[in-house]
């Protein structure tokens, strides 16, 4: 019963600005301020905690080098920070540049020691407002470490986070390269209960514009197309992503992860079908709405053609006798016989609307023998 | 004569709630209780039964294991069922999610000791009811068994079944992947009789629509679009399974099944092309539908074109004659000669009555020679 | 002047009923008994005879070891003969139920010993009744021997036939392999007449829209788009034959063969480039009729538009003087000065006449102006 | 200011009989008598002649062996010596009636000792007569000479003659395949003027549909998309013909002149590009098309709409003082009082007039308000 | 606020006149003077200055063999330098050729010695003039140099030019390939803004087409389409020009400089999209504007029903007692009792008024329960 609204999201443009150095890692003043979040677990140990520096962050994650990390960074407010990062983790300028952007396509790049960048994109919604925002996230792995970073605070991992602090199993024991799987698989999960959300969206709009056409259905069609191109611009490399990962050595991606990976790679395929299949029906709505509104106006027109095709002749037979010629010369007197001699007969009147009738009784009858009646 | 009607299915999507572990195997309340039946055959050994409990079951399988077995649990609705047969069998977890999820693409995965993983889905689909729906079927073959899991009761296997009863030739001698490629088979020549009727459905509409385009026709437009849409979905990834069936090596597919498969790849591919070609013919229905709806709509228009144009007119005139001018100066008496002399002639009004009716004639000539009475 | 006319042919949709057993040659009650043609040929010898039963052929063809048959069977109503076929040139019971159901898409198979399986459409099609059809004629290739068999009695191989006879020349010293080139090529070459006549019916057809379009010309279009979806999904598959062809070993098809396999390919390319040319313009006739259409509509408009412009306005003021305002208080005689002076002036009457006039021709400069008459 | 007019051209079809024998080099009795030109040159020696025979061009070619030929023979009407062709140049039959049906897509194929047997197609197009016209071309290489057969007289290569008479530079001095990679630019460069043109006449087309669309624009449309699909048919294979020549290896074409064919390459790609260019424009005329004539309709209908629903008001307002109803019962002279009692009023015709102007600024009003007067 | 505006570009065609020779470098005499920029640069070296003469250009490079030169020669307008630079660099007539052609599609060739010559478009636009233009930019790479030539004096590398002087870092001490890509890279940079730009138009425009279609808005989305088709004709072979870059060897491009040339193709994938995006959300604007135009038909129609459905038949009925029918043989004085007795009956009037009013409010409310209100 809830108003279902899709709003069409404004288009993040590559933002660097053209000539600035490759590479080149600078902070908008309106980035939001960094906080620091670590879970820290091995088969014995389990820590999770919020820091309040980077100083901090780096301190827990060396006291512990035998556990495995999930260091998570929300917010890129902090230049040196980043450079810090950049240093102490051996990535590359053009990384950095990449990760403070949040304009990048999903991509997987393999860099020294097997170690993987990965680029994702979550969405986030709610069902309340029904707003659709995706937002970067940009994945690091390293021997014992997963390094997130997302450019403000709130995330759809926290289904994942639950499962690592209840669950002592599996995720505890595997490579760092099962945690990025993990967060990969959370992420693109989450797509999903977005399709069929726009699939019931679909069907309400497809239900508005059959039962009455308005202006207002016209911008919501395009502004639900203009988003599923967008979601189509994501998934795409979202498989795209998930296949490279499929087909890495492996050195970088132990086997025995892969059936995981494969795993992924049919669900961004099926995503893919999904937005493809939805991108299908709002192109039929446009028709649709094409259509229907011609139909209306053959409704419209058929209720003026059947009363004006009724009385525009009578009225002509009603004015016929509304004539003033004379029925004899006003000097002479003479009768005029041919004058409209119809006026001077005593059932004249009664006749004529007898007439009338059976003409509207005729018309009638030829319209409903052509079917003008059937579709009202 | 029977009213044909193409109900669009409800989308299946993706059921994993995002967040939860990969490979978990956990089932809904509503799943049915599964039942289990039971086909054991060797060239001298042939036992059809359905059993009571799992546990029974394998006990049946276990106690012959010369013979080969046709193993087909029916209903999920047996967590401890379900963990039992991921031991027994030794599947993966993320298998047997895909299994109890029934949103699956058509696909096949090989795994240890070349047995095979395959999920088809199944057309279910009565010639009453006029309704269409698609069942996943998941199938695990091994050394001497054939593995069929589905998640309600009925099937499209019959025919099978009764060969292999019936029959006491090929199929009760040849290796378990023959009974994998049979199901497969049945399974995929199920769909052929769905397209011609599907067929015979796009003329019917077509039918109707030349004749009388209703709004009614517009919505099975879209639920047929809608539709063929879906079942492209299945059948593409159908095609892609018996492709890469086709290129497993001989260890896997003995080289002499391979001429069925190829046979059973080319089905998929004719069903493609009848997918396409249904799918091309219902985009013209659409077009159709905007056609005659163009068309009928100028219908209308001429018949009020024809009418309003001889009418209209012809009122004007009988009004030019209803004026009130006075003939005199009603103070003085003086006469006004120019003050409407025609309603003073004595055949003033036949005159008019005969020029009127040659303006009839000349409209009527007018229309005939711009042909619009023709394609009434 | 003949009244070209594309007929819809009915789709034929696969055959064998689902659960059947896959290579199970059954033949259906209405299969046409059948017809036995052989000609024998070498250097120095040749024989062309109708023979009366499959026992008849098989003995004159192991007659003539040294030479070379086409032989020909044509209808397939005698399970009993289809049986011996398949043990007697060893064909695999798949192949033999492809051959019966006359729904195939062309293909080429190689089976055991370099021998080939063939399958392609005959289109049929006799000018005069322009009815089209498409029959699948099947080649199974041996050493000394082809064999081609098809569903009913007619073909379009005849100029082939005489070729063989009249000539003395290359056919009959060439490997089997240039014969069943020989016939690929005849059958190909047969479609290209019929797209010349396709082109020339769509020219007719746009024609006719665009001087009267009519409900009937959509269907010609429906049909017509129909038609050509159905030859494309011949034309893609004859295509891929001729490729497969081509890129098979020496051993298989000499490579002095190859130049006349390339020929054969060219011209399937051919054909597809002239069905999608066809396809497009098929496209365009919507449009074009769509168009037709509107501008139809614009020009009844324009003429319901004109008149109702110029008399409706005239209706109202020649009924402002009809009105029947008392000149006087009919109780005291009081004169109304303001009652509708105009009546009783002595120009009035050419006056509002000639103001009328100049309206109308006021009007008639406007719409000059806007250019509504021009398009007449 | 010249009238641009594309005139479809008629398409040209495969021109075999069904069942002649592939090879069969037939001409037919309407093909042109040959003429033979040969242009001889090496570094020291230039000769440029029109010889009266095939004999004597034989004679001519023969007599410098060392200097490098074109031998240039339009028109085929001389069965006798395309058949001397054949043996003297040791080409494939096959060949040869690819050469003389001028049918063919542009393509290359290579025969024995490094020859190439080359199919382009020219267009001809004189800027007066805005015809326009595809010949094709047939060129064979050699190690010395390079032999061009076309099937009428006039040709494109005119500016790669003068350049052969005038420069003494490159041409003359490289291998023959520097000849063939000449000729083939030269027809190639010969589509960008043309190009040009039908990008001008694609933009002119607009602006006349934008101004006033008729019905002689949607022909002109349909002509042109036409026209492009073939030029489409002519541009593909013509890229393709340059990229298997690049491909070809150094005995063939040597490296030193791969980096021509790479140029005509890139030609070939832009030509491509332009088409599709202007297809897309075209397709996009058809819309265009359709919403000015939607537009048109709009304007129209408000011109109705608005004079419809001033003045029909108005004249049922007159009519209704047109009544004739009586004043007072004629037989008794009673009074009727509430019989139409504003007809004896003395101010009733002027205020009504008023009432009437209020009506029609207050409709005015509305249809300003709803922005109905804008578009005119 | 401001008005945006997109003006369709002239195309550039393919500019050597057919029948030239290939590699002729004709400078056409509009060409601009060149004028002749260089930067050099080392460690501990830094020079920028204009040269008044191409020799005095090069006597400055061979000065500074231990520098890295960036050649800047803008204008082409001296055919003797362009001959110059040829035997200077080593180049080959064909690339002159396609450097001082500005139609060139971007694209990279390898020539002797590792060198690189890359074309690509620099698109100028300035936000004021909101006018559009692509230029080419062409780019050969040596050992110790960059040589840039554009056909005249503006372009968009001032920010690299600016941080070469400014930036004592990385792109002094790289190889001179490094800045080939700084060059490429920022010329890709500058497609982005416009994007945007674009971007922002397309909504505006489909803002204009909800609110108030206009002709002006169609040749609006038309020059937007063929904008963007030009663009995505840059943008795709960008793109192929980014990956043939990546796929060089370690001796032509080193692989440190490998992840550079990775982040431009990203850069030219993340255009593509965006391109593509525009182009859908284009061909919905067209669909919007058809949509928009049937809407207010439908609106223009309902107008029109509503008064005509309403005052014709009201028309009718006062017409009716308009009528003359004489109530007694004007000669006998027998009074008729049939005609039109209603006229004489004292409370006809307001009884006619009652049920005219009642006529209205009935039809009213037909076309309130069809909701013909509702969209206005």
């Amino acid at each position: 019963m809830a108003k279902r609204k899709l709003k069409r999201r404004q288009e993040k443009i590559l933002g660097r600005k053209a000539g600035v150095k490759p590479g080149t890692v600078v902070v908008s003043t309106e980035a939001y301020k960094p906080r620091f979040f670590l879970m820290s677990f091995s088969d014995t140990y389990f820590e999770e905690t919020e820091l309040q520096s980077y100083h901090e962050l780096m301190q827990h994650v060396k006291a512990h080098p035998e556990a495995r990390h999930w260091i998570d960074i929300r917010g890129y407010g902090d230049q040196a920070m980043l450079e810090q990062l950049i240093s102490d983790f051996g990535l590359h300028p053009l990384q950095m540049e990449d990760v403070i952007n949040d304009y990048q396509r999903p991509k997987v790049e393999e860099f020294d020691d097997n170690r993987l960048f990965i680029i994702t994109r979550m969405l986030r919604w709610s069902p309340e407002f029904r707003s659709l925002d995706d937002v970067q996230l940009s994945i690091f792995t390293g021997t014992n470490y997963v390094l997130t970073l997302q450019s403000d605070y709130g995330d759809c991992l926290d289904s994942l986070r639950e499962r690592i602090r209840v669950g002592k199993g599996i995720i505890r024991t595997r490579p760092t390269m099962y945690m990025a799987y993990a967060i990969l698989d959370v992420v693109l999960d989450y797509y999903f209960p977005v399709m069929a959300e726009i699939g019931q969206y679909i069907e309400d709009l497809e239900q508005k514009v059959l039962r009455q056409p308005s202006k207002s259905n016209l911008s919501e069609i395009l502004d639900l197309k203009s988003e599923l191109v967008k979601l189509r611009r994501i998934a795409w490399p979202e498989r795209d992503l998930m296949n490279e990962l499929l087909r890495m050595d492996d050195t970088t991606i132990p086997d025995s992860l892969k059936v995981y990976f494969r795993d992924a790679y049919d669900h961004a395929v099926q995503l893919i079908d999904l937005i493809e299949n939805h991108r299908e029906m709002s192109s039929s709505l446009v028709e649709l709405y094409m259509s229907t509104v011609s139909n209306r106006m053959n409704e419209i027109m058929k209720v003026l053609t059947i009363i004006s095709s009724i009385f525009i002749p009578l009225s002509f037979i009603v004015g016929l006798y509304g004539m003033n010629f004379s029925r004899e010369n006003p000097e002479t007197g003479r009768v005029f016989r041919y004058s409209m001699p119809e006026l001077y007969e005593p059932y004249s009147y009664p006749i004529l609307l007898a007439l009338m009738a059976t003409l509207i009784l005729l018309q009638l009858y030829f319209f409903y023998r052509k079917g003008w009646f059937r579709s009202f």
